[in-house]
């Protein structure tokens, strides 16, 4: 890739408003308008479109603790569920996961289709990046724990559920699709690696019911892609 | 860390405008307003409030191929350099640097301290995350390549130079200061991550003037860290 290459899509990918020629006004930095908007998330991942990530780096989502006392919370918007503890290395880099929570119908589509909830596992690291793992769940076995989840907070609005293994609601092959993206709720900051995962994981449709009686309609819009990569980490490999 | 504070520490990072047990409108998601400007920069890098990154990470700033042909532009805000090639392994992620460029003063400061001069290498990696190094130069030894940038555009606007070493221009030691900012020009974005050199470069008092011809002033103000983490990579350590 040359320079100019780089220059150009580094240009798109920002859709910088002024042209690289025009002088700055130093003397004025007050009017400087911050442009935003333009890597927004949820996107429709177009699996054609995806390119294999750099196979000399660290790539794989590895999770490191994964059980955790959890506080159940339909905060308004979502069934929120707060951890202690469970942590991962995604590509080299060790994050914390500091929340989990679903939206239905899922945010994420794949080549254009909706699974019926989709988890976002959040994830910070300590430069404060974060990372959201988005876990596709569809009709098939109920999962005992997403019951467990859904169960706690049936009579009140807050439940607490004891030192639990989170991993019941992940998908054993951690292979993925990333992009950069944002929250999916305001703020919709922009600082947010994204990793939706290729392997679903099964609820039962009474499971997915009952994520829909507390919120039947909690997914943002599909957001343009607008020019940034789309990497694509296989199934199958060693660590995946 | 417990999940509390993390919630906490996220929802003071992204300072999020909208308490989050509100609910959100998602039939009106067009009036949902993207807020940013809470990450920007440069910042005044405090070195006592740096904490130490994670030493079972990648951390160190490993250059690859260090030399490129450098096509040298007075651009009407900074003196920028096009490269073609160099690259480096950042925190274990690989990225191609794009280009680099200069700030008169010194855009960051150290402990409230301006350099004269502040050097941005802009690197870009296979996902779209920007990297920038800053470098600091300060009054000392002339650096024959800064000589060489500066003789390409002593008579108009643009000036080609031949394969060269860019590593005259970075310090040998690769130590930093990292935090998660912004681009310092519109558009301002934020999905930068910026490392902080901590080990200066030298020009000579009439180079750092030939910069300053050009343009006297074009660093961005100071921006608040708002409680944005810190962290820096040691001097000394093997590979640094």
């Amino acid at each position: 890739m040359n320079s100019r290459f780089i220059h150009i899509a580094l240009a798109a990918t920002l859709a910088a408003p002024m042209a690289h020629a025009q002088p700055i006004d130093y003397e004025n930095q007050e009017e400087w308008k911050a442009v935003h908007g333009n890597s927004q998330s949820p996107i429709d991942v177009v699996t054609s479109k995806a390119t294999t990530g750099d196979a000399k780096e660290p790539q794989a989502i590895r999770m490191g603790k994964t059980r955790s006392k959890l506080e159940v919370e339909d905060n308004g918007h979502a069934v929120e569920v707060e951890v202690d503890g469970p942590d991962a290395v995604i590509r080299g880099r060790h994050f914390k996961m500091a929340q989990f929570h679903f939206h239905a119908a899922s945010e994420h589509t794949i080549n254009g289709e909706h699974a019926p909830l989709e988890g976002h596992f959040v994830f910070k690291a300590a430069d404060g990046r974060l990372a959201v793992v988005g876990v596709m769940y569809r009709p098939g076995a109920a999962n005992a724990l997403a019951g467990r989840v859904l169960q706690a907070i049936s009579k009140s609005k807050k439940g607490e559920l004891p030192s639990s293994d989170i991993s019941s609601l992940l998908p054993r092959n951690k292979a993925y699709y990333h992009y950069l993206g944002s929250l999916t709720t305001p703020p919709l900051a922009e600082n947010v690696e994204w990793y939706v995962l290729k392997e679903p994981v099964s609820m039962s449709e009474a499971q997915l019911d009952e994520f829909r009686k507390h919120y039947p309609h909690n997914n943002r819009k599909i957001q343009e892609l607008n020019n940034r990569p789309l990497v694509a980490y296989p199934m199958g490999r060693k660590g995946a």
